[in-house]
């Protein structure tokens, strides 16, 4: 028998084969949380950091040396697609969008990301990237989905309801969709650049898809965000779905083309696994709150996740959403050994 | 048979009685949406609207000659009862507070609300409502739940993340335990002076018990707010409990001693009702996104939710959280008439 790399492990899990103990990443753990990143933002603008491929690959590779986790994520944004479609996102640290999409011909404006400089940059910073982490760790490429794109291209950031794209939902649906199809094309080309500058894996994040009742979730965000992970496959390289806020549609995603699926922590894991019906790989999911606490419990809580885990067709440990700012970075470092140390072997 | 006035409607439905025709009220529909609210705004400081009887009266009475809804709801803010326990509460409209809770002292210094100034002022506003209302619709008293006004009392407002009540839940959940017991005495004391003055129903609200996984709600919130329910336990005063983003928590809930169960609109109702084996009316629950499009839009959708009621114990229609400031008046209109069109008797 052939022993795996334990580089690997994220990989293998993520396809539903055997590993030798869960793999653990965590969603934004290259962040405001580690003083060594806030070092960099110290010197640079968000988007140097998202666009100068020495940078990138720096903060990349922050979290990898300081944590031990099993996956690096690029440092990047999920509206970089929007961005290289021509809409200005600045980051204050929030984004603020200075020209939101508000007309048919704003929509008609926007330009193909396949070949924009932007997406030049960003695979250029994956280039580099997979050279120095030289197979240590795999690597995973990401953008926002289509109906969180279009939420922040139509309400422009910091918006507290995202009542302007709400009411075009409900009051001109033709017109969001031809903006959804548009950002649907946006996020294709994102992601397939990635992929093919080398990302191994690729995270689908629909963050304001749980802003959605099941059937509007249904009819706005599901066909989009299958039409993206169908044109995405690509042998050998997972795509990841997590739209958190989203645990009471997780049967509607039962059809999705993806081959994990992000739990969100307010479903208990075998919860969430029951209404997927164990068709997939499942990242997550503990309360990223649970790493503002004590080192107890926070291995009492991963604990029970792993449990929960068990017999699913893959686990990737993570939390359920990006890790919080005020985080201490020894208990971000506590939760992947609680992993390492108790994470079963799924065969 | 006698017949029933249609006074009667809301509070017949929560009590799982036959009624001629489902009855509508809209949370937060004393609010920004309406400019004869914001006429008002602008004379007067929050406070001197939660506090100046006649001014409480006016912005109550404001929906019900607008919208034609069936029930009032007291004018006033969730976290009154914190205000009255001697923390200070500004709102900017969105709260702030100035003395937020750090230590085992702050929480010894938190007065008594039972008998407080403030708690009395609300019970004038209650005697006048009623005198007004003159019995066409019932009043309805409210009141933020103990894990909702902790979170508050806490972070002090405004907060991103929750993540200094997080912290406490999670490093030392003794102390989170004192302070949920002490806001328990203050919520019950506010429930109960509202009653006491009129009040013919109560709800209330755990607003942030969605940040919560679920084995956390169940020992953070669940059993704070069952203490206040059981504690406001009055013969023909029904309780409604309504925990917005909490609806993978619903099966949880099937023990509280409520009559009523808000139900937020992302699960669907018929859904919701299974996960609380229909022991209960359910309130809700319109995706107030939907009242920003189109009047065909908000009428088709709320005949979808009254198809899904049913075969309930009871049904009260309501969006599935509050009315957007953003809303058009005619819209909240639109929507009462569509449920006064379309309500189907449930005998």
């Amino acid at each position: 028998m052939q022993a795996h790399p334990p580089s690997d492990l994220f990989l293998r899990a993520c396809r539903g084969e055997p590993v030798e103990r869960t793999p653990v990443w965590i969603m934004r753990q290259a962040g405001r949380y580690l003083p060594e990143y806030l070092a960099v933002r110290e010197q640079r603008s968000f988007w140097e950091m998202c666009t100068i491929p020495e940078v990138t690959t720096e903060v990349t590779l922050q979290p990898i040396r300081r944590l031990g986790v099993d996956a690096a994520i690029l440092f990047s944004d999920i509206l970089v697609p929007l961005a290289a479609a021509g809409i200005e996102v600045d980051f204050t640290p929030a984004p603020v969008i200075r020209n939101p999409v508000r007309s048919a011909a704003d929509i008609e404006a926007l330009r193909p990301v396949e070949g924009s400089p932007l997406l030049g940059k960003v695979q250029a910073a994956v280039r580099m990237l997979r050279r120095e982490l030289a197979g240590t760790v795999p690597l995973i490429g990401f953008a926002g989905a289509p109906f969180t794109l279009a939420t922040y291209a139509v309400c422009g950031g910091g918006s507290k309801n995202q009542s302007e794209f709400r009411a075009m939902l409900f009051g001109n649906r033709a017109a969001a969709h031809r903006l959804l199809e548009r950002m649907t094309e946006a996020v294709i080309a994102s992601l397939s650049g990635q992929i093919e500058a080398g990302a191994q894996a690729v995270q689908l994040f629909d963050s304001w898809a749980g802003i959605l009742g099941g059937e509007d979730y249904e009819e706005f965000a599901l066909p989009h965000a299958r039409r993206v992970l169908e044109q995405v496959e690509r042998p050998g390289v997972p795509r990841i779905y997590f739209a958190p806020g989203a645990a009471t549609h997780l049967d509607r995603m039962r059809s999705l083309p993806a081959e994990v699926i992000g739990i969100d922590w307010r479903i208990p894991l075998d919860r969430a696994r029951r209404a997927l019906e164990d068709r997939f790989a499942v990242q997550g999911n503990l309360d990223p709150g649970v790493l503002l606490g004590s080192p107890e419990t926070i291995a009492e809580k991963t604990r029970a996740i792993l449990e929960q885990a068990r017999g699913a067709k893959g686990h990737v440990m993570n939390l359920g959403h990006g890790i919080l700012p005020q985080t201490p970075v020894e208990n971000a470092v506590a939760f992947v050994e609680a992993v390492r140390r108790r994470g079963e072997a799924h065969e």
